[in-house]
């Protein structure tokens, strides 16, 4: 297997993308082909004595950056890593490609460079969200297409279980509408014609869920349109990770609190991993023709392992071919 | 100055409503009118020698449920507590009506029974919502029109701003509005109109929000429409509450951990205390024409009493006039 992992995306790219690959070809027995400048990425590999020989090396001399327009990865940076990188991947010779860049990019490109599966009618961003009751939850759309249809939510829910199945071993994954309540006839027109065809579909839809519900691993997969879904992902991750800052600050005030996270430092050691997102690596990009999987933005080197890693078993499971006779099915 | 009361509104109804409206008479030399159950009132208030002589009751029959259909306010439970409470308050009774009883009850009976004030077009539902700034802000609107035009959301950044600037006593309020990105061009065609409006408004708009800048206090009004404005609700709400309710678990786990809470108990609960809604005492259903308080559903004396402070300065600093006074200037 040929992983295509972008070594210039992401807040510590280079440095932590090659690291990370260079520890997943090593751990995982697979090839690693890396795009982007190929004079930096040497240098920097040299620099730190990261072994990165007989890894190919496909040159790219432009980056988007993380604020740029989603769209620039088609004419204004044709040769930016991601493009190269799905370029490649499209043409054959890669089985998957990982990258911690522009989310956007990574979607519009998949979605017109990659291509997309057969019948799918709009990719959707897909992170993989930690929750409290010790697992972690597909977000089906968190923003590929702020509108949506319901015909595309039901896709959402298809590709969704495919992967969380295949992937992340959940047994029957649990589907949720996100909405404003949890009764049936709660939302609008979209969640009202949702509602049925996914009532209807070859999934475990377990009806709508409410934002408040996610932290206890209502469900599996949830999905909705990429405006609400980047509402709730931004929200979810950023309330989060205030309250972890606000403990922090609190353990580290005096000599006592010290000595009181001391005494609870492995509890709350395994409460900040269960919601790290760092060990769940990322979101895929469900919908496209050959696995494209996002690593989180802030990703360091363990990150990026363990997203190249998830993208292996994305290859390995055949989930591409799982979506496409779920797409049949319906 | 008389304030109306739902007696039969809340989880914690009628006894903690009894308690919280007992106390604030006390408290603010102000009279209480109850609705409710007259019988059930006086009898629960003799059980727990809550002493209400003087205090005016307006029998109501019938109570909505908080799961009932927005709308039994008009034609189903035309007796239920919050129909007579809004009728009581338009035919010029009191000068306010507080409940903590069925939201979505209360917005459409204030907006059709208590009518709205002149110009506004639809009133919006408003919580005051606590964050790690050590401050709060208006979340507005969090559910009553699911859909908005953009004149909408612009009535929002007024009523909130006024709101905001007179009970709050926030000094210029900064307005954001609620997109999926900071930069200008983000979002979908309402979010495009609505911001033009808001640089034109005479407010002190700030530009687009995202749900991580919110638990930092990024601004002090978030103006959405109502279906994103009840998603970032619930998902702040509910991450906060899971996080909150996982330490609490983890410091009550051994001798040792309970130790550690022993130490850092002050900061802990200065910590929970800012985070948590039963200080801000709810949501005011902007845009009634006399003030409509919402109270947390699972308030208990200390939040209803809150609530009818809030709702006496909402009174005192004639914020229904500054609204009609903003909407004229636009």
């Amino acid at each position: 297997m040929n992983i295509i992992v972008d070594a210039m995306g992401g807040d510590n790219a280079p440095l932590e993308i090659i690291k990370g690959a260079v520890e997943a070809r090593n751990e995982y027995n697979i090839d690693i082909t890396l795009v982007g400048r190929e004079d930096v990425i040497k240098s920097v590999a040299a620099e730190n004595a990261i072994d990165i020989s007989g890894m190919e090396i496909i040159n790219a001399s432009e980056v988007i950056a993380t604020d740029e327009e989603a769209d620039s990865v088609l004419k204004k940076k044709p040769d930016s890593s991601i493009a190269v990188g799905l370029r490649t991947l499209s043409e054959g010779t890669g089985d998957a490609f990982v990258s911690a860049g522009n989310s956007g990019a990574l979607c519009v490109g998949g979605t017109l460079i990659t291509k997309r599966i057969k019948g799918v009618k709009r990719p959707g961003f897909a992170p993989i969200m930690p929750h409290f009751g010790g697992g972690c939850f597909m977000l089906i759309d968190a923003g590929a297409n702020l509108e949506a249809r319901p015909e595309m939510l039901l896709q959402y829910a298809l590709m969704g279980s495919a992967y969380m199945k295949n992937v992340m071993k959940v047994d029957n994954p649990r589907v949720g509408l996100a909405n404003v309540g949890t009764e049936k006839h709660k939302g609008l027109e979209l969640q009202h014609k949702a509602y049925e065809l996914l009532e209807d579909a070859d999934i475990n839809f377990i009806g709508n869920v409410e934002g408040r519900d996610l932290p206890y691993g209502c469900c599996d997969v949830v999905v909705c349109d990429g405006f609400i879904g980047n509402v709730i992902l931004k929200t979810y991750e950023g309330t989060a990770k205030a309250i972890m800052g606000k403990i922090k600050t609190l353990f580290s005030k005096s000599a006592k609190s010290k000595l009181a996270a001391a005494l609870v430092m492995n509890d709350l050691k395994e409460m900040v991993k269960e919601f790290d997102y760092h060990e769940y690596g990322g979101a895929p990009i469900m919908g496209t023709a050959k696995p494209v999987f996002k690593a989180h933005g802030s990703s360091k080197a363990k990150t990026v392992k363990n997203a190249i890693r998830l993208t292996k078993e994305y290859v390995e499971a055949d989930v591409i071919n799982e979506i496409t006779n779920a797409l049949k099915r319906g």
